[in-house]
């Protein structure tokens, strides 16, 4: 479409500098023609230092106006840990329906990975983004005496599998290599497990092109640092896909690189768009934080809303900027987002 | 004890050859006064084929009169998921109250390690092995039809929780760096996540010399593979457990050398130790398994029996058979286990 109507949620740490370097390359890479509006919305541990709340009805419908939601990093040391991520991160991935929580993990050359002999590494993490133990159900009994029993119920559907493993085997048939490998844990949690494993066999008759593979999720973080090149597409449940990708983001050059799309495929409800990382307190406001995740993250944005070559000039601008790094000094933030922002212009 | 009568489980796959090395090992490192008796039961894939039976009631109670059981892997392909895993190996660990799943990870001199640099690793997991989503808790509603729900409930008790966390404690405080790390997800479980936590540092207070730490699951792998000399011990949940200690076994030389003591310290059950690598099917009855992983079990075994002398000229022996390597021809599973039972002999 020829506009764009941007929800902003830069939160907490270094949340607002990078997500202050994700608007200017999506600015400086958008067409003239591209009108690009921008609301910014203050959400996170300040705005509920103020008035405790994480996020109001109010907003929530705000947002659903837009087209997507460009968000920083939410979470801070002083508050407790869960309200912030349960209240309005995951409020939001829920609301909106994200059940598809995209994570490519590339290596791009000239980036540091620990894994000795730099593997070709280039997958996608198709996190389902809207079930599993992130649905909130559990309790507590007894709390806080020595009789306390504490649940967690991962919740699972036909419906809420067969969309996500849909989306990935689409996503896998679309890729030159047609491989797609499921990950799940069906030899323990039988009941999830033999759902998530039915589900793909079964869907898997519709892609008669596409490789599958099945793998347990203690197997999977071994090939991670052992053969990742063997990953093409994996699909796997929320909190699965929560501990992959972020060993995934480890072995491709770190968590300053990593982006994730939290997509609404249907589109009912806007997708959000935000770097795999956290809001890094301890380097807040420094602008020692790497914008790039987000950056790619807004690649994604524009793949997402139809724009697919501005997606591939900041992928390829990422890609440039990374290759052209020497080992000298260190740069800020804003140098980086002003050093994609050039090359995208170009 | 100058006796030790020991249960026998080779199980499946490659299971059958390590065990067999294990034994070897024992036999030779053991002194002459010590009796060995060892009874073999015929537990796994084959025995379920032929009766259908996975733990008879029977034979649970004979294992019950061992001093310890040693066991090789469970698992085949032949079985449906699940079965052999939730009917033996998982019924064993529950039945027998093995609450300390003992996974040390070190990196040997002159082993293959992924990761860049060869960081000096050496710290020891301590996953839970009684709770979590391991409980079989759980269930499928409308099963095999597009509106089936399943679930799967991990259960926690501050029972449960203590007792593993303050062995955590007691081994970290035995250990030079006296450091101790929870890992868990208490900022998306938060039922499960907080009551761990607040146990954690409650506990805490008794060990003052420990320097305790707190990582969520996602950003413990991180750490696995770009700094895994900051950890020293590790305790966490049984299914967070499961995962990392295959990523740390990854990185400490991979799965053939890791080692597992599912224990239960207050000694009314016999405990049991097992290599944490499966029954690999694809390579099993080749000579091809390398039984490290058993032997090294073997020698957590011995120290849990009090043969501390015996469980470390193991682990030295060990160190030195790895050190001793050459990049020559592999190995055969028999030759490995001779040349460790040569070294413990000496
Ligand atoms: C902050 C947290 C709730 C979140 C998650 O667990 O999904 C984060 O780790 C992520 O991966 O986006
Ligand atoms: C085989 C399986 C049930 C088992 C587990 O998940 O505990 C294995 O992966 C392990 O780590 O011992």
């Amino acid at each position: 479409s020829r506009s764009i109507n941007l929800a902003v949620i830069p939160g907490d740490g270094i949340g607002q500098e990078v997500v202050a370097q994700g608007l200017k390359v999506l600015r400086a890479v958008l067409p003239q023609d591209v009108k690009l509006e921008t609301k910014e919305y203050d959400l996170g541990a300040r705005r509920w230092h103020r008035t405790g709340e994480t996020l109001p009805d109010a907003e929530l419908e705000a947002l659903k106006g837009h087209d997507a939601l460009l968000l920083g990093a939410i979470g801070d040391p002083s508050v407790p840990s869960g309200v912030l991520e349960r209240g309005l991160l995951l409020k939001l991935r829920f609301a909106f329906d994200h059940y598809v929580n995209l994570r490519p993990s590339k290596l791009f050359p000239n980036t540091a990975t620990p894994l000795a002999g730099r593997p070709d590494i280039d997958f996608v993490v198709v996190r389902e983004g809207t079930e599993g133990p992130y649905t909130g159900n559990g309790g507590s009994l007894r709390t806080g005496t020595p009789a306390e029993v504490a649940t967690e119920v991962s919740v699972n559907t036909a419906y809420g599998v067969e969309r996500v493993v849909r989306d990935a085997y689409e996503r896998a048939n679309a890729r030159p290599r047609k491989k797609l490998t499921l990950v799940h844990k069906n030899n323990v949690l039988v009941y999830a497990g033999h759902m998530w494993k039915k589900i793909f066999d079964r869907v898997g008759e519709e892609y008669p092109e596409v490789t599958t593979d099945y793998l347990h999720v203690d197997a999977a973080t071994i090939f991670f640092v052992t053969q990742p090149e063997r990953f093409d597409v994996i699909v796997t449940d929320n909190l699965f896909g929560d501990i992959l990708t972020d060993l995934a983001a480890a072995v491709t050059g770190g968590i300053g690189l990593a982006a994730s799309g939290n997509i609404n495929p249907a589109g009912d409800f806007p997708s959000m768009f935000e770097p795999v990382h956290g809001s890094a307190p301890d380097i807040a406001g420094q602008g020692k934080a790497d914008p790039t995740a987000t950056v790619l993250s807004v690649a994604l944005l524009l793949r997402h809303l139809g724009h697919e070559a501005e997606a591939v000039r900041i992928e390829e601008a990422v890609s440039a900027d990374l290759a052209a790094r020497t080992g000298a000094a260190a740069r800020t933030t804003d140098e980086i987002g002003d050093a994609l922002a050039v090359r995208v212009a170009n």
